[in-house]
């Protein structure tokens, strides 16, 4: 079904909250001390939501931090954004997450990760949570927490809640060929799929998200796709663009915004931010499309994973002074 | 009783193996983001052993680390020092401790730890622990696991080993005041004096770790001390330099060495380590006072808590080649 519209309350996810610290030199691992910048605030889903509330949505996030320096950041720069806070717990023992990242000459990268060892393993339902679930209007799901068991209760919970009142739910699949391997994870990708209305995989994603081998057709997974009900599958291409298809029938497609890319993490989750948002508010698929090609493009370009993203008005001024890519393939 | 020979076989130590960022302006706090440079090799025993190990001195570290890069760095950099490291155990969960350092205006630092909450805090006695230990000529313990249980079980354990077998015990107490109104935490520092062969308190420590009210004089506390039935107590004065107390009578001074302080921390552990390093070897008091100061001082020149530790030559050429500062108090 179409997006519940952004009068029935917030979209909200739930999943890590981070800090997140990026060396400045190009080069491979963490053998010897080198220069990095941080912490920046940071988690998929946190970066999805300050796209979101920044473009005009409601947004209210539900995770865990830390009763430390890195955990008041996240809250401070979320509170700052205008994301209701209310779901986060402060866990009195372990610390926020961390994220250290090295970008490698060929654009991949290395990690350090403290994840599901910190604070936002031990997210549970507690009051604070059942009521922000419980005036939702549509829930955003990252990949990541599908293979984290008590996430995925939660946020299984959560769709059930957020469904039942008429909401609606995305799923951004964030998948790693890691993932496949794992039976649990793979059943759960499933199980995901059944209750999702937006699908936002990456190009290379969407096969892996309907389980298909490479063979297949991008056509064929769609229409796969389409009959478990979802309703909108938006593909984000990077330099390509991005294409929205809707089972009612239409193809959409916007090209990329020509920029110089600092740091490409949190392009996807300022992408989906964007979008959700946008389409929530009512605008088109075609409008919806430009703006979040416009957020990811903008957050590449600044340092940190949600650095970048934009106001409606910032993307605006955005739009009407930068480039598209013109691609031929 | 004086220290074990170094022939007796390695100083062991147990305790926190971390990867230590630090931030490169002065300022409060991690409110947003600034420049750092990390990951340094860290954790007070480790600086300690590899100080001891570089000054000549056989060493061992008993610890955890995650299986991640941090513990690749800090299992290389002991390895390249000559730090046996069959007793650091490679957690298969948890990430390797992390610590991020920012010095304020006023010299105190502010910190954001994952310490007991990662690999550090999950260690156990296994047979490979076991294995070090009962080589073990001498045990150095750092105040810091006097407030974490299991790593206090694993303490008493390994000390009463390596007593047993004739070896000797030093203890660092780095204590904060916190520790004192944590009555478990109290009652762990006198079981640790009573097993305590030399002590190696800061200035302002001494009667904190005598547990006796700031009236008293230093020589009540030492007095106390030997009481206790520790021989040796050796007093880090920074600036003021140190003094050694003798039970069997004695009182030496050296005077600290003028150098442009880069980083404080790790400044204590490389003097603890040279200091045990150069008495198991034969050195007199006199001698051993100034290899610690030097080993202290030339660490604080370099960014990172282990990055300056000195081998003998290196030491006794910053000797011959520095300035000591003249106190009158």
């Amino acid at each position: 079904m179409p997006l519940a519209p952004d009068s029935l309350e917030p979209t909200i996810s739930i999943g890590e909250i981070l800090a997140e610290v990026v060396a400045t030199t190009i080069g491979s691992g963490f053998s010897e001390p080198i220069p990095m910048i941080g912490p920046f605030p940071s988690g998929a889903p946190t970066s999805f939501l300050v796209q979101c509330s920044r473009i005009g949505g409601s947004a209210a996030m539900i995770g865990a931090v830390g009763d430390d320096a890195f955990g008041q950041l996240n809250l401070e720069r979320m509170k700052r954004e205008g994301v209701d806070v209310s779901g986060i717990t402060v866990d009195p023992d372990l610390p926020t997450g961390t994220a250290f990242v090295r970008y490698r000459p060929d654009g991949t990268r290395d990690f350090v990760f403290n994840l599901w060892t910190s604070a936002a393993g031990r997210l549970a339902w507690t009051d604070a949570v059942d009521a922000v679930v419980s005036r939702a209007g549509h829930l955003h799901v990252v990949g990541t927490v599908l293979g984290v068991p008590a996430l995925w209760s939660m946020v299984e919970r959560a769709a059930q809640k957020v469904r039942t009142r008429g909401g609606t739910v995305s799923f951004d699949p964030n998948m790693r060929k890691e993932l496949q391997s794992d039976r649990k994870t793979a059943a759960r990708v499933y199980a995901m799929l059944a209750m999702t209305d937006l699908l936002l995989p990456s190009g290379d994603e969407l096969l892996l998200a309907a389980v298909m081998p490479p063979q297949n057709s991008e056509e064929q997974a769609i229409k796969y796709l389409f009959s478990l009900g979802i309703s909108e599958i938006v593909i984000k291409r990077g330099a390509h663009g991005s294409t929205a298809y809707q089972m009612a029938g239409g193809v959409s497609h916007a090209p990329a915004f020509a920029v110089e890319e600092i740091d490409p993490t949190g392009a996807g989750d300022c992408f989906g931010g964007a979008y959700v948002a946008t389409r929530r508010l009512g605008l088109s698929v075609d409008q919806a499309l430009i703006y979040a090609n416009a957020a990811g493009a903008r957050n590449v370009t600044r340092r940190g994973p949600m650095e970048g993203a934009g106001s409606r008005s910032e993307l605006d001024a955005f739009i009407a002074g930068t480039e598209r890519i013109t691609c031929s393939s």
